[in-house]
């Protein structure tokens, strides 16, 4: 490998999200080579993936080729491939082609995925929205949906295609649920001829009392009117027992209920990376990992986890111990404090013990709604409404990657602002012969 | 339908490429209604899918969707859907759903796909460029390519996956083994440790004796030279006689030799679609419907075949009887000239002998080589290198359809050209579970 000498500590990094990004750029300088394994090509800036599974923005525009963004940090080698599993014994990593890799520091940032609470055979009926390869399914399934109504010549046949039902009411939900009330309501009136695209219900179920439970009560409050403003059917205490090809079976109330809708989408359930599993360490009911208050793994101070993978504590501004959210900037944090301790270990020092519990400094939340609805909570400062929406607008830009791509989805966003439109609607034609009828 | 009497007579435009939509648009104040049925929901601009494919551009930029498009054309309807038969005696096609659809009127615009010449065993080994999922399936493989070849410790496993083979040096050959080498030349330099991108290898294989077949030879030996400054090496009079998963083989001056590859490109041959069999009608070795003069099929004065589904025939400037070539103008003219004889029919008239026929005017071809090489044929100017890429660039930015998308592929290609970066490189995870070893 070019300009690195075979003495240099071996660092790997598994994932290339917020999290092993932002470690591997704290890492840029140090003196060490670093193995950076992501099983896509592309960073995934996920808070805006549900702009592409509306199409709304193109993916390109939230997803940044990974070798291009490190290309120039030289003590950095990108590799895609798929990680079957990690060996902390003997200090090295499996790849799914057989390749052995060994390290000196291993982070393991690989993430969520979809958890379907025990009932994968969900899955196929509702997809999720982690990848982009979710939320073309999803785009190409709501599209469809619209289209197939307006075929069909027969009215009763037609209103479960109208029907869309978003399980789960925290940030994506929300989301996701607003924005397909906006679709049906603006974008695309006026383009159909036998069916009203106005007449498409959209239902968000949460099991929950509220919407949006990390946030607080009256945001909940605000974000469930928005949401209700914007034509979106909330249902609180709605518990999924079943999903079909052809709709979503609920309990409420002790009722139980059927709702025929041939689009679900599931924003319901997260759980670990199963890389997680090969640790060997306690994980918590989600799966994830439970690290020290340094991040590092029980009995193995080389081994990081971070982000949505890491089950972390921190102590908040009041001294009380509470759980890391798995959320972006927390991601981004944990990174940055791994990094901090491998160029201390590497200049042969240990971090001070007041400073090496990671300590998550919370910023807020933000979730938006629709095209002029959001709610954001600071912490001491909570807003929502229009102001809200455009500081979420302004953060999302902000932490995009790249010139080009914020000024694209600044483009897309004020063109489609002003003109309600929608940029990518893409159904690419089924290349498998796969077709819902 | 909205706006409509039932007494007016109902034309079905079969497929939303150039031929179907321009004969819908021209008919946009006729007194008649129309179905416009296509499978996909988009209009495809086809001429700039080789940079979605090399992931230049990202598909919406090329991509319309078809009713927001015609959402203003009131005597429009639209239909994504799958036409699986047409009766001409009935009058009336059945949709893939099995609703049937009676017409007055019948124009079949279903274009052309892939042939393999008779070897369909090969399609799974060397995708064509037709449709978008055709461009994503390519884009994945050939940026996949690289990385895979980034993971190989083994020199010699290495090289085949550096290896990339484009069969069939037409215009879309041409545009592919010549943005394959800028790629590997420009736009990936600095970004591998272990590979260097400038060691991929580019074929470009020809069955006839030169590149460019449909130009006049000057042109072609400008094309030829300009490929080779590239980097692409380019071998006519060469044969395919096999496609697997690790390479081809042909034969050359009677010497049979086998080409190892890991990504092949096919742009070597289009097959009618099958819908043209449907019409019961004599078809030419390409399967493409044989048309009369005016564009109709023969006994059938309603049913009309347009674009590359038609085998059709015009007179030159000299007056010679010659075949209507299967590129988009061609395809809009005999849009247009349906579209006359509807209307005049409408109103009860037939258009004058004279104007009967179908005239093709030929205002050139173009084919573009890499970042600043083209080559233009007008007719009694032809032109090449930079003039001919700075014509072929406006050319086709002005026939994008949407302002915005012309805004975003100049801006992209601008920022391109400059800077050799292409901003759609995204591979998607594979959904299926396939992977290639």
């Amino acid at each position: 490998m070019s300009g690195s000498a075979p003495s240099l500590p071996h660092l790997i990094i598994i994932g290339c999200g917020f999290g092993g990004l932002e470690a591997a750029r704290s890492l840029a300088r140090a003196a060490l080579r670093i193995t950076l394994i992501d099983r896509s090509n592309h960073h995934l800036f996920q808070p805006l993936l549900y702009q592409v599974a509306t199409a709304g923005l193109s993916a390109p525009s939230i997803a940044a080729p990974i070798r291009h963004m490190l290309r120039s940090q030289r003590n950095l080698t990108v590799l895609m491939a798929e990680v079957s599993s990690i060996a902390t014994a003997a200090r090295e990593i499996e790849l799914a082609d057989g390749q052995r890799l060994p390290y000196d520091y291993l982070i393991v940032a690989s993430g969520a995925t979809h958890s379907y609470f025990g009932r994968d055979d969900w899955a196929a009926h509702a997809p999720g929205l982690k990848t982009l390869a979710d939320a073309f399914e999803l785009r190409g399934r709501l599209l469809s949906a619209f289209e197939r109504a307006e075929t069909l010549a027969d009215e009763a046949a037609r209103q479960p295609w109208l029907n869309f039902i978003v399980i789960g009411a925290g940030p994506t939900g929300v989301e996701m649920a607003g924005t397909l009330a906006e679709i049906a309501r603006h974008t695309l009136r006026d383009e159909f001829r036998r069916i009203d695209p106005a007449a498409a219900q959209v239902l968000l179920l949460e099991g929950s009392d509220r919407v949006l439970q990390a946030f607080k009560p009256e945001l909940s409050a605000q974000a469930q009117r928005q949401l209700q403003g914007l034509g979106v059917q909330v249902r609180t205490g709605c518990k999924v027992v079943g999903i079909d090809a052809e709709g979503v079976d609920v309990e409420q109330a002790g009722r139980r209920e059927r709702l025929p809708a041939r689009t679900v989408v599931w924003a319901a359930g997260v759980a670990a990376s199963p890389l997680g599993r090969q640790l060997g360490v306690p994980l918590d009911r989600a799966g994830r990992v439970i690290v020290e208050p340094g991040l590092n793994i029980p009995g193995h101070a080389e081994v990081f986890v971070i982000g949505d993978l890491a089950a972390a504590h921190s102590l908040d501004y009041r001294g009380e111990r509470r759980p890391v959210p798995g959320v972006s900037p927390a991601a981004k944090q944990m990174g940055r404090h791994v990094a901090r301790q491998i160029i201390g270990r590497l200049k042969g020092q240990v971090l001070p013990a007041a400073e090496l519990p990671f300590r998550y400094r919370d910023y807020g939340a933000l979730a938006t709604i629709g095209r002029k609805a959001a709610v954001a909570d600071l912490g001491r400062l909570q807003f929502s409404g229009y102001p809200a929406w455009l500081f979420w607008l302004f953060v999302h830009i902000y932490f995009l990657i790249g010139f080009r791509n914020r000024l694209v989805v600044l483009m897309d966003w004020a063109w489609a602002y002003w003109s309600f439109q929608r940029y990518a609607r893409i159904v690419v034609e089924p290349v498998s012969g796969e077709e819902r009828h």
